[in-house]
């Protein structure tokens, strides 16, 4: 992107709202992308942002509200009168107005909603039955739609009307008299062909459709893998009620990813709409303290063990020195799986049925890996650490140390990566989201098991 | 998607190859998408992977070879006669093509180089000129292109000579004479204006474009920011190269977002284009075991400060109830705020110039959420250990252990935050990738700082 190019109207519009100057902000705005303007827009002050989109006025006002963030959309709408509100509201495409009412207050809805036009108040209420995050809740009703008994020539004069209002010609879909979805063609097999050709001779099966009740994530998938622009949203009946596109499935699969690594961090709650930047501190406490003050409590556990256990540390001085390698090496194999097997669901490789293929592969990486480790530890305590520690009390000598460290990295390692596999295949089989298994919690749970595979271990062997 | 209509043609496919059946094999393969016989044919062994190659023919052979995971490409390729992989490889796209020569080993690159046409040679070398990570290494040279001096008519005759290969005509970009990049124009206003209007009349400025040595990601970030289908590449002169598309898009970002979530957990190494359940256990292995004893070593700072300290948890046994808790609660704040600095970098939010901000914001975060820990846990060790703990044989007051327990939380998830939330933006100053600094080497660190912190602290409030 021509990042020196675009710098300058940008500039230029910063300084245009500054000296409130509203024809020089309108020279400006217009070589902006209104993708950009919305995230100037984010980092104005009230007073600023109210002179912005009052100078734009409620034409490119709209394209703008479109891109906010969420939690800026209801403020933004707030600046306008009614009048101007009714015109900005009306403009929206149809996805966009019910994002709109799903984010604002209740108030706001009753407000904007009574402001609509007679189409666009039956299209919103018909459109907000859908969940949110279901591909209902994220299609749009405006699809190039024609019939397969029209010719091509019948069916450019239908999308030639349609043509401002439809999110993408590049796919168009025929229904049948129903309002079943038969079929589908391309804009290029219209322009391409003669003008009396049946669109039923031309068309191709529509095979790829998603239910209006899927999860948008399925939606998303199933576009991203079949690298379709659109596709069609039905419902039980096959009716086609609308489209998804590529743009929703690539905003839908980043914000999934970033649910995903959020999640899988111990970050909980609602993934911010606003960017890290301009999220409250306070927004950030709330997200983390649930989870930092949880663990807090089951990290006592290992405290309890470490507790109980004191007497063998007292005797055996050195044990304390591989006490958090053994500890970090479970929170660190499991949290390697879980992450592995978190994002192979999230991709769709993975279904609860492979549970034992998984169990198996990992039993297999977690043995190597806890041997491969014991083995490096084994050595660094018989070769190096005796010329490091000369004047040790301790009682026991390195090779029974190293036996008793190897045994328990093997045995801790082998374990926490079986358990991070299988965790998330078990959170979505009683139906949570396999990221809910957060590393931080599988860290602090296999903390406890280390312990106590550590001491019991260093005890029997050192006879402690 | 109708699972279960699909679900039917597939298990048709596998019984023909069990049963060695061409025709119902072919019959099968009609009805399923090349997206699925690729995922069909991963899990396939060897010999029946020949089987069904051979019997589908060069031709949807190519399409399902495009769809296969890289390391797969190869093997697949070795099935096919020279004369049929002189069609298969001049079938694929030029982007697929340049895929499977930056995949194939040097030996298969000279041998399936000397089957090309003489402009599928040409064509590739150029293309092989750009790393695989650019916008010119995931571009197509197949794009709509006219000039800006043709009339629609014109405009028309030429994209329909070119319409198969072009990878998508919804957008077409114009250029001058030059094959400079001037502007671009949508099918749907070909198809919806008189014959006789000159291109120049109704095109576009193309204003959104990559550079081809620009990173992948910055070009999917764009097309991703402008919703748009088609991307144009060029060159320094603007001469109009080739094209990415919003499935290549959807392709990166998804592929960084595992790199990302992979790299966080502290799994090294190329991302295994094979999914989960194909990829071997060495591979597996030899992608965490590096991290593993790395960090295992690290975890020996942290035992080395706690075999130093081991006289005042000799001293005061209760101390190492929360040991574990303060050093966990480092690695999870720290973890948290590297992590949600990682996203935010990723997405395009946060630059190296923000490092102040991002210091600021994470220091009052971590303050409030060090405080918040420190005063549930100091209300637990005053109110509820008592309770618990009656027989304790410790010479200090459960208030003085609340007090150095909250001051070292305090302490350690401050410190821990600010950390996590600066090493990514260091990390990147210094031309690294943000998501080196892993959550399990964030934590391995800040266990010997929280074991310090706690162990000093603890020291001079209990005057041990």
């Amino acid at each position: 992107m021509g990042e020196e190019e675009t710098k300058i109207p940008k500039e230029e519009l910063i300084r245009a709202i500054d000296a409130r100057d509203g024809s020089a902000l309108l020279a400006a705005a217009e070589d902006i992308h209104y993708a950009d303007l919305a995230h100037l827009y984010e980092n104005l002050d009230d007073e600023d942002r109210d002179f912005f989109l009052k100078t734009i006025g409620p034409e490119l006002a709209t394209d703008v509200v479109a891109e906010l963030p969420y939690p800026l959309i209801e403020g933004a709408l707030n600046h306008f009168k009614p009048a101007q509100l009714r015109v900005l509201l009306g403009n929206l495409s149809d996805d966009d107005r019910v994002d709109v009412f799903q984010v604002v207050s209740e108030e706001a809805q009753v407000r904007f909603f009574s402001l609509l036009g007679p189409r666009d108040k039956e299209l919103t209420r018909n459109l907000l039955k859908y969940e949110e995050d279901t591909a209902g809740g994220r299609m749009t009703t405006h699809c190039g739609r024609i019939t397969a008994d029209m010719s091509v020539k019948q069916a450019i004069t239908v999308l030639r009307r349609d043509k401002d209002s439809a999110e993408t010609l590049s796919r168009i879909f025929v229904v049948d008299d129903q309002a079943r979805l038969v079929g589908k063609i391309r804009l290029r097999d219209l322009a391409f062909n003669t003008w009396d050709t049946p669109i039923r001779d031309i068309m191709e099966e529509a095979s790829e459709f998603v239910l209006a009740t899927a999860d948008q994530e399925e939606a998303a998938r199933t576009l991203s893998k079949y690298d379709l622009v659109v596709l069609p949203v039905v419902d039980e009946f096959h009716h086609l009620l609308g489209v998804i596109t590529y743009d929703d499935a690539l905003e839908i699969l980043q914000e999934e990813s970033t649910e995903d690594i959020e999640k899988i961090a111990g970050i909980s709650g609602e993934q911010s709409e606003v960017s890290y930047l301009n999220t409250s501190v306070s927004t950030q406490y709330k997200r983390r303290v649930t989870w930092l003050i949880g663990l807090a409590f089951v990290s006592i556990a290992s405290g309890y063990v470490m507790y109980r256990f004191n007497n063998i540390l007292g005797q055996a001085k050195l044990l304390a020195l591989f006490l958090p390698m053994v500890v970090a090496a479970g929170g660190n194999s499991g949290g390697q799986a879980a992450t592995m097997v978190i994002r192979s669901m999230a991709l769709g490789e993975i279904s609860t049925g492979n549970a034992l293929r998984v169990a198996w592969k990992e039993t297999r990486t977690g043995f190597f890996l806890g041997l491969s480790l014991a083995v490096a530890i084994a050595l660094f305590i018989s070769l190096v650490l005796p010329h490091l520690q000369k004047t040790t009390g301790s009682a026991f000598d390195f090779a029974h140390l190293a036996l008793a460290v190897a045994i328990a990295l093997t045995v801790q390692v082998l374990s926490a990566t079986v358990l991070g596999a299988l965790l998330p295949i078990f959170a979505r089989s009683i139906r949570l989201d396999p990221a809910v298994v957060s590393a931080p919690s599988l860290a602090s749970t296999v903390d406890v098991s280390g312990m106590m595979i550590y001491f019991t271990v260093a005890g029997a062997i050192l006879h402690l």
